[in-house]
């Protein structure tokens, strides 16, 4: 009998709902390793003059700590439409943009607006594991849709799944996560074309990658698209929590409805603002990350591997005959990266040079255990 | 034509859930006056040890930004559980506490767990109003309960209603929000033995109350009590959105099936563990609270109002021919109050002495320009 008040209750004790008995809680184990290159974080710490004003920013925040933040975020919102403005070229104003603490919220409640029982959403599978849950999460009902063996996309099969299944919302990871491709602009538009719901285009790598965003879509889509960011990849703010979307004015009103009231804290407010003004030093380590991840793939093919095409911070690649066993192997080397569940295949973040040396050195380790 | 982005689109046009057109969002009016007495803030602002705590936690906390944040927030559930096992005499360990972002997605999060569709809530209404909101955002079924004429809880009818019932989960707001008045340790009792399913008591206010906590009664109904707090009222924390829970570890265990993965930052788990650091010093001010709490009930008495026997940091009295007109006339003289939907009732947060003050002299010429 433990000491803890009420340990002897297990889970089977209680009235849980039928549909979240048997599940395990999302989430990548969290160990403490030399090199992690498990959940796509951007490698390089916040550089002091970010660190500085963050801490400026929450210093003058929680001198007002007893007061409840702005519901709106108003401020915030209006620095994500001019980062967004400045980064993909398309006129975002205030009203075109909503915020929330990490992409999941903003998905989440995206799904509490326009799923829900009784409704449908669908992705095209490997994708972002969180879509599926996020639906379970609000009951609505999942549609898996495939993609080619390579993990392409067919645009034109896609488009005609969502003609036939006619999901209320459809969810396209450009590039996406966990097999690094984009979206071609002209499946997009032919998704769209067909979708009878919302088309959340979920950008979350998008400024690894050379393809134009969905935010020019917005015009011509206003009661369909919504573009969700995070500033958790390459803005290396993964500790702050904030994703975004941008969308019509509408969109945004629609989620006023299902978010929590005061659901953003004013030092997450702050602080986020105050990583936005630096957001060029931040993103000067894009540049070196796609270079790193191209010689990542480059050395994978020397080995033998098989790397998927990547457009953002991570490649998938394979094949091994036992995934799981072969990502515990690269664990031994004091090297975590993720076994998304594809077989055959594991996914590496791309790191520093020195982190991804390791990996590489590990994975020709692998290797030859694997060919003893 | 508006020149923002997709501002012709209307929420009309888009693909909405039936059930939340024509509603309107959550929220008191943010609105600049002098005298802010609406939400139920600690008007105190936080004292400038627990400021420089928080920046230098933060400051700590930014350097690892790029980095994901601890999922299961250990640190900081292990300090709330020592802080409520202070304040309750009742030995907590971290496995019985779990933290979010306010107790809004704390109680979000128990609703997604053991309500949702095909489920039941029920509260003793009036009460808190997010309730019924949060119900019908996870679309658990709502089942309003009454309390008295005089806004206090028939214990007997109570435990008879929910054993008739039988809701999924019960909420008890306790003291109750926006009357005033706890829960009387047996009526309490009552329910409990009659739930069938979960029975949650909302304590955001406890701090400020003499009853003793319902986190006595973990032990005895491990699978069916569980106990929400915040950091918001009598910690001064509102801005910085933390509340938490205590119940039986396997209660945790459910909610960890429904959480968002990595809800809380890494700034919010460092800034509130510093707050916390400060509890003595910020509950300082319950006392002086309860004292003006006493004197604002004493002159509104005096004036010829009917308050509610309050055990919170806010009272609510009428009666007026029109509440919301007098709502307005407050506002007029720069006080804002709030309508809480109670016919000839308004609220009152008790603020600084001058704060009171300044009410009880708006009270004053409201009540005259009433009697003209």
């Amino acid at each position: 009998m433990s000491d803890v008040l009420g340990a002897d209750t297990t889970l089977a004790d209680l009235p849980l709902r039928d549909d979240l008995r048997g599940r395990s809680p999302y989430g990548a184990p969290q160990l403490d390793v030399s090199v992690r290159l498990n959940t796509n974080e951007n490698p390089y710490p916040p550089p002091p003059e970010l660190v500085a004003d963050v801490t400026a920013a929450v210093q003058e925040a929680a001198a007002d700590l007893h007061r409840y933040p702005d519901r709106d975020a108003t401020a915030l919102r209006a620095d994500l439409a001019a980062y967004l403005t400045e980064a993909t070229g398309v006129a975002l104003a205030t009203e075109n943009v909503w915020a929330a603490n990490g992409s999941n919220e903003v998905l989440q409640q995206i799904l509490q607006a326009f799923g829900g029982p009784g409704r449908t959403a669908l992705g095209f599978e490997p994708s972002y594991s969180m879509h599926p849950i996020l639906s379970a999460g609000t009951r609505t009902d999942w549609l898996p849709a495939p993609r080619r063996e390579d993990f392409s996309l067919d645009g034109a099969e896609a488009a005609r799944l969502v003609a036939e299944k006619r999901p209320d919302v459809v969810f396209v990871t450009s590039p996406n996560n966990p097999t690094g491709q984009s979206i071609a602009p002209e499946d997009l538009l032919a998704i769209l074309e067909a979708a009878p719901g919302v088309v959340v285009v979920d950008e979350a790598y998008a400024e690894f990658s050379a393809q134009p965003s969905a935010v020019e879509l917005i015009e011509r889509f206003p009661a369909k698209v919504i573009v969700s960011r995070t500033m958790s990849k390459a803005f290396a703010f993964a500790g702050g929590r904030l994703g975004y979307l941008a969308a019509a004015p509408a969109m945004i009103e629609a989620l006023l409805l299902v978010r929590l009231p005061y659901h953003l804290s004013a030092v997450t407010q702050a602080a986020a603002r105050a990583a936005l003004r630096h957001a060029e030093a931040t993103l000067g380590s894009v540049r070196a990350l796609i270079d790193e991840r191209e010689r990542v793939v480059a050395a994978l093919t020397e080995l033998g591997f098989t790397p998927a095409p990547s457009d953002a911070n991570f490649v998938l690649f394979g094949r091994f005959a036992d995934a799981h066993r072969a990502w515990q192997r690269y664990l031994d080397s004091d090297v975590l990266i993720r076994d998304v569940g594809i077989p055959g295949h594991l996914r590496v973040t791309i790191g520093t040079p020195a982190e991804n040396d390791a990996f590489l050195a590990a994975s020709k380790d692998v290797l030859e255990e694997i060919a003893r």
